[in-house]
């Protein structure tokens, strides 16, 4: 296994997520649909609307009927009943009648616009008068202007919000064909890891951070945190514990401790699982450097490196969209970027990847203004202080005060 | 009640929405606290590190017997032990001595620097070469560097994120007190509106959009949606769910039909509620005029304008921002917004505030632009075709093509 031939640029990694095929599908209430990916094309069963339908308050008329209507020489028509909410429209509109409809309501037969209640006058209880001319289809929404039946209306791998819940409603739509969310089994390492309630703290050892932070990015992105377990170094138990995951998850994500040993571990446990194959085994970047990516079988296993800054960040920006395009979301590349300024020049390594933490604050005119958080590595508050990061590539040696950058928002 | 004396202004509707006090504040275990909204400022309670610690692999030396070393001429030290990972450092290190150490791992007494391994050289099993000299306190994260005993941090109002829940963990903070997330009841209302599954449509019919629509929106925010109902135009109905639902609910939203009636209704069900009030009664806005926000007790009332276009934005634009004071977010804006340019011009009419539902897309630059909607009143296509809204103003005659807007995503 050749190390040399496995380190990537952040480049070729999302590269080689846009390879992961998305999990099998499922079908699901429409309550449910909410950030759920649509595994299909939907297209419109019906058109919509399904009758000529007024959209404003008033009267059902024949256009030709107001033509020439003025405040002077009002159109005079004779009230011939009314359209109910709900409800079929019985009454077909002759020439010289109009027929009350409320907003919503359907056309009758014979009419072709709806005069605004607003330029009618009740003359007496059976004659009204027009003060101003209608077009024909004016406020009225005809069969199918709004939806044509068979047109799409919900795209495989697009994200299902409130607005497409609406629009499947509107269609009768009640269930809807979704790829299943990733399971995905957490594994917290390193001989210094205790867990999160211990205090007080022996010295040399640190509570176990990644097991909280990348469950929380991991969920919202859209997974289900299954298994979860902080081991400390013992092989063993680390490949024990993932082979038992691989039963019902569909990734591992073992983020190491810091000590020296655990890279090896990682590897050591990939290559002990069935079928597996090592397609990454560090990443161009910094932080982030000792990531790695395996395969078994079709399960996806993540080696994350321990320190929580760069295990967040490599979280973000690999593990969150290997998670989407799991869930059948069309891109690999990670979703969520906003433009912002940086308000400081930010030096970089020309040949190394940085992905830098910032702060966002507003600016003056209100526009987002990114602030570059440097820090001791391993200092943690660096996690509070951010609010995203920013990616500057191997080919650029530094940013600007005032370049507009891409912010990836945790 | 006079109805003029309560149509706001939208400014006007978000100060109102500022006054609304928090839900009560319940505690929650660290795994379930990523996007709540914190109860209380949290310090910490300890020093992090709580010992002096490596940030690389290297030794542990004293500074100033580095001093002076370089290639040419590298100092000289002892090996004197090692630190482990997670172990507490035994053997101080003492003038002319160096202690292995990993990253992480605990400075031993006596040493203020480490040397990171890349410029050290074995020369034999017991003395190492040091080619660069290190100042004192280089490599190291001193006790309480990274965060103070007693610092702030997280504050009372701000949503918890991934690298807040990895900090809170970090100190040991298992449990977090946050505001209760709010409970919200649903009712649509309307003669024409038929159950989702209904197939086939009856002539006048509609199906119930707003009830998915609009729970997917009060979900996304935070909110619980608990009891839901469609209830055909019977005051008597509306009125016995609508007390039923304020015994455990915090809000009821209901989105009446499109027919004439309904306004009324809805007032009637909110002056029938127990120790009610109207704190408005229209929106000086397009779509969204016929809003109505009342209080029955403690507990907030809204009346959503039955049209799904106009219910989705005025929810967005007002229950949205609700919802997030009664969680305990820190504003009555609404959040979330993001800027783009417009890509064609704007117009509105000069003292009308309008939202106008916008869809995004990328710039050659890549940066975003927003393109105006425009459609029928009623047409729900303009839902799946719109990723937000935009405002303008009141005093605004639209805006040019061009023109940065603030857009807020559904």
């Amino acid at each position: 296994m050749s190390e040399f031939l496995k380190v990537k640029t952040a480049v070729e990694v999302l590269a080689i997520l846009e390879q992961i095929r998305p999990l099998p599908v499922e079908m699901i209430t429409l309550d449910l649909a909410m950030g759920r990916v649509s595994a299909a094309d939907v297209f419109s069963p019906e058109p919509v609307p399904q009758f000529d339908r007024a959209t404003m308050d008033g009267f059902a008329v024949r256009a030709r009927d107001t033509f020439g209507a003025s405040e002077g020489l009002p159109a005079m028509l004779e009230r011939a009943g009314e359209v109910l909410m709900g409800e079929e429209a019985k009454t077909a509109v002759e020439p010289g009648k109009a027929v009350a409809i409320p907003t919503g309501g359907m056309l009758p037969q014979g009419a072709d616009a709806v005069v605004m209640v607003e330029y009618t006058q009740a003359l007496d209880e059976g004659t009204i008068e027009v003060t101003r001319p209608v077009a024909p289809g004016e406020n009225v929404l005809g069969t199918g202007d709004d939806i044509r039946q068979g047109e799409k209306i919900a795209s495989r791998g697009s994200v299902l919000r409130p607005q497409d819940v609406g629009v499947l409603a509107a269609l009768g739509i009640a269930s809807v064909e979704v790829f299943r969310r990733p399971r995905v089994a957490l594994i917290s390492t390193g001989d210094e890891v205790v867990p999160v309630d211990t205090r007080p703290l022996q010295p040399g050892k640190v509570r176990d951070i990644n097991s909280f932070a990348l469950a929380a990015q991991i969920e919202s992105a859209g997974a289900e945190v299954g298994m979860r377990a902080k081991i400390v170094d013992s092989l063993e138990e680390l490949i024990s514990f993932s082979v038992r995951a691989l039963d019902d998850h569909d990734m591992i994500v073992l983020s190491g401790g810091s000590s020296v040993g655990i890279r090896d571990y990682t590897l050591q446990v990939l290559d002990q699982l069935p079928d597996s194959k090592l397609l990454l085994h560090g990443v161009a970047i910094r932080p982030g450097k000792p990531t790695i990516l395996g395969l078994s079988g079709g399960k996806i296993f993540w080696g994350l490196p321990g320190q929580p800054v760069s295990a967040l960040i490599t979280c973000r920006a690999f593990v969150v969209p290997s998670i989407e395009r799991l869930q059948g979301r069309s891109t690999g590349a990670p979703t969520g970027g906003f433009r912002a300024a940086l308000n400081r020049r930010l030096p970089s390594v020309h040949g190394r990847t940085d992905f830098v933490p910032v702060s966002i604050s507003a600016a003056e005119d209100g526009t987002p203004e990114a602030l570059p958080i440097f820090g001791k590595s391993g200092a943690i508050s660096i996690l509070t202080r951010a609010d995203g990061y920013v990616v500057v590539p191997e080919h650029v040696e530094g940013y600007d005060k005032g370049t507009e950058v891409v912010v990836y928002s945790f």
